[in-house]
């Protein structure tokens, strides 16, 4: 009787609540997938929706489709508030459901190092939503410009500061070069989008610090060549809305992108157990958590150590390769087989993408940059999207960008565009440089 | 000189000023187009945007882009609060823009008869944010009805209301119909999306007015055939979170969409005319207004005379044929040769779809339904669709659409998701028929 299997809870729909979802279809057991919303979201492409390279679409897949053939498993919309391992039931804002086995797969927000005031002006890349603000801030950045003539304020509005000097901001900054350079260039009659001025500001030492340095070295290149201002060993002091204070300067900017620190989710707080680094939840090699039987976690939530005792990174494929493992270790364990080895993380390798024909691809036991490694990036990211769909859509969104250099999803949302309309300062700091702006006495009659 | 051209002012980037625009393209004159969004919609698609089908960038077209090549137009973004024609400016919310010859194309919103409370709850079809809330809404409706166990609850989570027989209040409820019972059949586990409850609202006696009453009867047999109830002769008498009240009875409704009334823009008051039938600006058979030698209006915004002194319909194809008109005749007196003739519309045709193989045309001359309409339906709205890209994007998303009955964009954005996820009342109600949610006293163990 299907009332006698166990119950599989499982908290998140993210690379690895996914893969564990999946192994466990058809399996002897009752699974839940919980997550606040109603989709999977690829977040190593979020960037390209940030820069209206890609629809939001082409980067989410319903968890509900995904899912869909799989009657054991259900999916629900639902915002868990906590744990009580005691009852073993997880608490969500309006309720609770039991579990049996509990798979924590809660992922990873922003850190802002103790500002988390900064976080208003300078949105990080983990959601659709903020990936939408950006693009509108991006867009409607420029559309100001073109109103303004005010030359301070005009510079402020063409800047914009990726912190970061990781894949997330590499990609961002490249991607920013790209819409300013190439898709918006010769769009406007009075600024000049190409001139627009992007930095990329890095604490550490060098970019891409799990990249090997002449990789890193060789993206640096590329990213100069787009016209970004790399500063490495740069730390930011100050985030407000009229830009960044770093390494002692200020840079004035309008749209500021922040893909420096990682905050594991409130998963250890929930689970009541001692955070490790970066507030993950320390796990063995099973992915058990330490002191409960049967709560495992995994992905960007868990701190697992890998070879030499090294911690695992924070990645997509640590996350999917783990999610792989649980669904088929869990699976094994309600089928009443042996539990399999430890997991084992198999390092495929690291990309990084900084534009067309731009991009650095690291094998360990290969490494590569420019076209080669460009194209392998696209391939691999169209392989991994989840849905045929997406993977489609993506395609032909990527090939027309590529041939026309043109930009398929340039929505600024309405609220954004309302408050920069309604900012625009088109006279009288206008009438001195524009004919069409230029209000002289009574206007001359046509002719 | 380019300064001594006179100054064309267009505000509004819809299906009236975008013609008027590219009409003057390269023409001697300086040619200014405000719009308060970057983008121009098409709007009559904006119901599969609504209903996942579609993902908003396909239905957008950045001005700019559409308008690059043309050196004489310049885009802007920007609020219009005014008109000053004695000044001859256009007001903006922070500054002004002077004219020669103004064409006012603001188009129109909703009309909710004098009940603009009802907005909150019964958004209309008018912008990218309406779509997005109202798929929103009927996404997030399911999901709640999936983890409530409140029968009352659940029936009124199921059921939507569309107020307005007309093509929008048609197309909608055929497209609401598809989403329930064909994409999101068999997703959820507790809920028979299928069994969704679609209302149809419509005070006249009869749908679609504006086509033949053969056509009119077929389309809701086809809407019948998908499970729409048809209410005609049914007004609408208060509109709450709760739902519909019409015809004097209670339709508990989680998802509302209004297509009912057409309210002009504020254009005739900004001109202080004598407003028209619903707040539209008179204009003669030049589209110039009354009282004003260089302003016209246009569109939605315009109350124009057609054959046998009706007023023409407000419709995309009226308003692309005025702005035909309106632009090559402003090119002519731009270049100092003859006004041409009065505007005189063509009526190509009316057509509406309600799903699959499901639609109805009338061009006059010949009246179709089905498949052939549905064809037709098809190509005629990929070939209206502005820019090359989006009609390959819409023509893929409906091919697949079509084979797979899946739907691509099923985004629930985070705040209604957010609200949904807080309001799942999964417990203890659910407890009495989900055995994953069931709580008896302390779990069992897995075995």
């Amino acid at each position: 009787m299907a009332d006698h299997q166990p119950r599989v809870v499982i908290i998140g729909g993210g690379f690895a609540g996914l893969e564990v979802a999946r192994a466990l279809g058809g399996a002897p057991a009752r699974v839940t997938l919980i997550d606040r919303q109603n989709h999977h979201l690829f977040i190593p492409l979020l960037y390209q929706v940030a820069t209206a390279a890609l629809s939001a679409s082409e980067v989410v897949a319903p968890l509900r489709q995904v899912l869909k053939r799989h009657n054991n498993i259900e999916v629900m919309l639902g915002e868990v508030t906590g744990i009580d391992p005691a009852e073993r039931v997880v608490l969500l804002a309006n309720g609770h459901v039991p579990y049996d086995i509990l798979v924590v797969a809660t992922g990873s927000g922003q850190s802002y190092f103790g500002h988390d005031d900064w976080a208003e002006y300078a949105p990080g890349l983990k959601t659709v939503e903020d990936a939408r603000t950006i693009r509108g801030r991006l867009l409607a950045a420029f559309e100001q410009a073109e109103t303004t003539t005010d030359e301070a304020a005009q510079r402020r509005l063409m800047t914009a500061v990726v912190v970061g000097g990781g894949p997330t901001g590499v990609e961002m900054a490249g991607a920013i070069a790209g819409l300013a350079r190439q898709t918006l260039k010769g769009e406007f009659r009075r600024i000049r989008p190409e001139t627009a001025r992007i930095v990329l500001v890095e604490a550490g030492s060098r970019l891409l610090a799990a990249f090997p340095e002449s990789l890193a070295e060789k993206v640096r290149a590329q990213l100069e060549g787009l016209g970004v201002e790399v500063r490495t060993g740069c730390m930011v002091e100050h985030v407000d809305e009229q830009g960044v204070q770093a390494g002692g300067e200020l840079i004035p900017a309008a749209t500021i992108v922040w893909g420096a620190g990682v905050a594991a989710s409130p998963a250890a707080r929930w689970l009541g157990v001692e955070p490790g680094r970066g507030g993950t939840v320390p796990v063995d090699r099973n992915l058990r958590v330490a002191g409960f039987e049967d709560v495992y976690a995994l992905g960007d939530t868990a701190l697992c150590q890998g070879r030499r005792d090294q911690p695992l990174p924070q990645l997509a494929q640590v996350a999917k390769q783990q999610g792989k493992y649980l669904g088929r270790a869990l699976r094994r364990q309600v089928e009443g087989r042996r539990w399999p080895g430890p997991f084992r993380f198999i390092h495929y390798g690291n990309m990084a993408t900084v534009g067309r024909h731009a991009a650095v691809a690291d094998f360990g036991w290969w490494r590569t940059s420019g076209t080669l490694a460009w194209m392998l990036w696209g391939l691999v990211h169209v392989y991994l999207l989840v849905g045929f769909r997406n993977r489609l859509m993506a395609t032909i969104q990527w090939l027309w960008h590529y041939l026309t250099g043109q930009r398929g999803v340039r929505l600024i949302p309405a609220d954004i565009a309302a408050r920069s309309a309604a900012s625009a300062k088109v006279a009288p700091a206008a009438e001195a440089t524009n004919p069409a702006l230029r209000l002289v006495g009574r206007p001359r009659r046509a002719a």
